[in-house]
């Protein structure tokens, strides 16, 4: 756990964080909106190590009041190609990313990570969990539409004794429909450093991103379409 | 993981197994039904290491087709009695279980755990969810609740590639609405060796029970009242 700044009297959150351009910019978000934000990172045999290394560098960055990093072995449950059981598939640039579910999908990562932050906000006395998932360029992912958020934060105000005894949990998910030059320009004009972030689902040991996975396609367009110069490092 | 005997061609499902009296009753009720049962149990820094040398004896006697313990730390994200950062609360026999929620809670446990079966089953092409909660004798927690059930089911179903493209999960909670009595009977006729579990909170290294916490209560008088000999070793 890194201890940061606590801002005093703030309102506790819990802010899923996984380094990369949307997280990050949900963590600008929560923290402009005046939270105390309490960041949760997984540590769950990605290929990426080096994005922990980012989360941590954010975390402290937007001066989180904490930040907690879970070591989970999904990798043991079902595979995927973001734990290294399959390819992360290359693209060209005229890719079109359509409404299959991916490769990079990984079985119930989604459901997992907001049960963990629905502990993490009964042990920090939060009813606001925020979290970076995206509608627009991720319509493959069922974990990131919109009912599948809306069903799961009634799950946890039933089966959670702060959601029974304390008041209802928000679950808020302020980029699900923006596109990614929307968010990029949000993240912006709330001081995100991009070149800090890492959205590449096969980047180097440096954190240099690969260019070519979907990921860095929908990253690369953002910044085009948002007329903001892309800081990305590429291999 | 413990690869145990498959049972040719049966229909797969995920069983949360604790090791306790409820989760190997549940165990013996899915193999009665003809499920090839995948165990899944968790080391969440629990008080009772010894629950885990329990739950490989038990998937094992029960033929199992596999048996996988997932390592979490819930103790990092707040505290409880169960993961020991309180006293686990001792009660005289004359002790009535109220409407409370226990010391014993562990925040979103029951959550947590049902994210990773949701994980465990797409893994493994389940569509069926056994776990042993029971709204009878823990009415306090709220994760053992009919109506979190059924929401949590409705979030696996908009959540999960295979609940969005394989048809619904379906989760199973045979023991939610039976007493201990009724459960200890119906167990003892699915061959289930009670003196193989272990339901206390606060056991001793061999596994023996301490007999006066509110899960030993529980089951003592259940063995009493279903008129079976309890077969439990206490300290």
């Amino acid at each position: 756990m890194t201890d940061c700044k606590v801002t005093a009297g703030a309102k506790p959150a819990v802010i899923l964080l996984s380094g990369g351009l949307d997280s990050s910019t949900v963590l600008a978000i929560a923290r402009e909106q005046g939270f105390a934000c309490h960041a949760l990172s997984f540590n769950y045999g990605q290929r990426h190590q080096i994005e922990l290394e980012k989360c941590r560098e954010i975390a402290l960055f937007f001066g989180c009041a904490s930040h907690v990093v879970v070591d989970l072995d999904l990798g043991a449950l079902a595979p995927s190609a973001l734990t290294g059981q399959c390819e992360v598939p290359k693209r060209d640039d005229a890719y079109e990313i359509g409404d299959e579910i991916p490769d990079t999908y990984v079985p119930a990562r989604n459901i997992i990570f907001l049960s963990f932050a629905a502990a993490r906000a009964e042990g920090v006395g939060a009813r606001d969990i925020f979290l970076g998932v995206n509608a627009v360029d991720y319509s493959g992912y069922p974990d990131c539409r919109p009912e599948f958020i809306e069903a799961f934060g009634q799950a946890l105000n039933l089966g959670t004794k702060s959601g029974v005894r304390e008041g209802k949990f928000t679950i808020h998910a302020p980029l699900i429909k923006l596109t990614k030059a929307e968010i990029i320009s949000e993240g912006t004009r709330l001081g995100v450093d991009y070149s800090r972030t890492l959205s590449c689902y096969d980047p180097d040991s440096e954190g240099r991103a690969c260019g070519r996975c979907e990921s860095c396609l929908l990253r690369k367009r953002g910044f085009k379409e948002a007329g903001i110069p892309d800081p990305t490092l590429y291999k």
